[in-house]
C-alpha cells in the first residue's frame, strides 16, 4: 500500500493510493497516518478494504508528510562509504546517531525556507524507515517485523551549524522545513529489498545525487536493532538512513543552496518531492 | 501554580496543587497539561479557577511526567563553569545542544531503569524550563515571554554511550526512564529568578551535587533565544539547561548507578524526585 496524509498543514487527513491510482480519503476508517494504524494489524485492516467504496480526494489537494503524531526522527551519519569520503571523514565502526527536531518535519513539496542567517544550507537524499510498532532490544533477525514502511527523505542541514557551532549536529538539522518527509509510505510488503534502491537529488534540473542504497554501510535491520538497544521505538518514529555522496559541501568548490531554487528528489518505488527554496 | 498531572502510565489525568495544599483534579477543565493549555492565555485562565470546588485526587496517585505531549526534549551541555572542568572539557564559547528521546520521559518517583548493557548510567540535576508558546527567533529580551514555567529534571546519562560509541550524545542520554520531569511545573510567575535556584542530588543519602544556578554559563532567556535561532519552540517543548558539578564521571574514582539505589534530587521552589534504581 501507498498511505499519504493530505490537506492543509496541520489538518491532514489520511488517504490511500488505490489501485486504480486515485487518490482515496481513508478519513472514514482511521484518525490519521499514525500510532496503531502503522502496526501490522492496523495495516493489515487497512488492506482489506473495498478502495472502490472510499471517497475520492478533491485532485490538486497538498500533500502533507506521510506521518503524523512522530515521536523521533532519529538520524544516522555518513552510512554510505562514498559520502563519508566526500565529508573528509573516516567509515564509523559503528553507526553514529544524532536528532532531528520533529517540528523541521514538512511536505514533500511544502517550500524550504533557507533559515535567516544561513550560508550553508545543503540537501540530502535518505531512505526514511517508518516504524510500526515498539521496539526495544530487538534482534537483527526481528527487527524489520518492527518497520511499517518506507519513504524519501531529504535530510536538509546546515553546515555551519552542523559542524561549526558547537559540537552536536542537531542545531544543524532542525530548521523548520528541514524535513519534507514523502509523498507517501510504501509499505514493507511492497519494498522487498531495501537495499536495492535508487535514489537521486537534483537541484535547478543538474543532478548531484545518483545512488543505490546498495552502498549503504548498516543496513535497515541493522539500525533497527542497533538504535533499539539505545533507546526504545514507537510507532510513528522514523529513522533516516543517511546519504549518498553528491552533497553541496561535498562539491568543489562547496555548492549551497540558495533562495528561487528547485530541488527534486526521489527513490525508485517510493515516489518524488519537488522543493522550492525561499 | 504548581501544575502536574497524576494517574497510571499513559492515563495521568491534569491537577493542581491548590493554595491549601490539596491535590485537585483539573480533568473537568483542561483535556492535559499540554499544548495550548501552557500558554500565556490557558495558564490565566487556569489561575482564575476556584480551585475549592474541584474534586480532590486521591491519597496515594502516582505522579507522573508534569508534562504531556512533549514534542522536543532539548539539552544543554556543559553549561554550568565548574561541571565543565570536572568533565575535562574546556567551558564552551556559545551553548551546547543535544537532544534526548522524547521515549526517556517519566514520572518523578518512578524507577529508573539501568539499560541492558549499560556500565555507567550517571545522574545529573538541572532546572528544566518549559515552553508556553511558540518562538522561532525571539530576542533576548522576549524569551522568558514563551516560558510557561520551570520543572525538576534528572538528565540520566550512559557515559560510554554518549562518549565512547559514535560521537553524538544523543545515544547516551535516550534509553527508557532516562528523562524523569517533575514532580511540578511551577509556573514563571512563582520564580521570579531562575538564575537564583540551589540544586542539589544524592545517592543512596550521600549528597553529591549542590550547586546553584546563578553559575550557570548561558541563563534561561540566553538559551531560550539561541535555540530559537535554529529550531522552533513549541508549548510543551522542554529545555534541560544542563547541571552543576558533582556527576558521577567526575568522582575520583569515578562512580557509576547499581540497581537497588536511591536517587533523591531536588531544586528550590520546585520540588523533589525520588528514585530507585533497577
Amino acid at each position: 500500500m501507498k498511505l499519504l496524509r493530505v490537506g492543509e498543514r496541520g489538518q491532514e487527513r489520511p488517504a490511500i493510493i488505490a489501485k486504480d491510482g486515485s487518490l482515496r480519503d481513508l478519513s472514514g476508517l482511521v484518525d490519521d497516518i499514525a500510532g496503531a494504524v502503522l502496526s501490522p494489524e492496523g495495516l493489515a485492516r487497512l488492506a482489506a478494504v473495498d478502495e472502490s467504496g472510499l471517497p475520492l480526494v478533491a485532485p490538486g489537494a497538498r500533500i502533507g508528510p506521510c506521518v503524523g503524531r512522530v515521536g523521533k526522527f532519529i538520524c544516522v551519519g555518513l552510512n554510505y562509504a562514498d559520502h563519508a569520503a566526500e565529508s573528509g571523514m573516516p567509515v564509523p565502526p559503528e553507526p553514529i546517531l544524532f536528532m532531528k527536531a520533529t517540528s523541521a518535519i514538512c511536505g514533500p513539496n511544502d517550500a524550504v525556507c533557507i533559515p535567516k542567517g544561513s550560508e550553508k544550507t545543503d540537501w540530502e537524499v535518505e531512505l526514511g524507515v517508518i516504524i510500526g510498532s515498539n521496539a526495544s532490544n530487538v534482534s537483527e533477525e526481528q527487527a524489520l517485523e518492527h518497520v511499517a514502511g518506507y519513504c524519501v527523505v531529504n535530510d536538509l542541514s546546515e553546515r555551519n551549524w552542523q559542524l561549526e557551532r558547537g559540537g552536536q549536529w542537531v542545531k544543524g538539522k532542525s530548521a523548520d522545513t528541514f524535513g519534507p518527509i514523502g509523498p507517501w509510505l510504501v509499505t514493507r510488503d511492497e519494498v522487498p529489498d531495501p537495499r536495492a534502491l535508487r535514489l537521486w537529488l537534483e537541484v535547478d534540473c543538474r543532478r548531484y545525487q545518483d545512488g543505490t542504497t546498495a552502498t549503504m554501510i548498516f543496513g535497515v535491520a541493522k539500525l533497527v536493532s542497533y538504535i533499539s538497544q539505545f533507546m526504545s521505538l514507537q510507532p510513528g518514529d522514523i529513522i533516516s538512513t543517511g546519504t549518498p555522496p553528491g552533497v553541496g559541501m561535498g562539491q568543489n568548490p562547496p555548492t549551497y543552496l540558495r533562495p528561487g531554487q528547485i530541488i527534486r528528489l526521489g527513490i525508485e518505488g517510493l515516489g518524488e518531492q519537488n522543493q522550492i527554496t525561499v
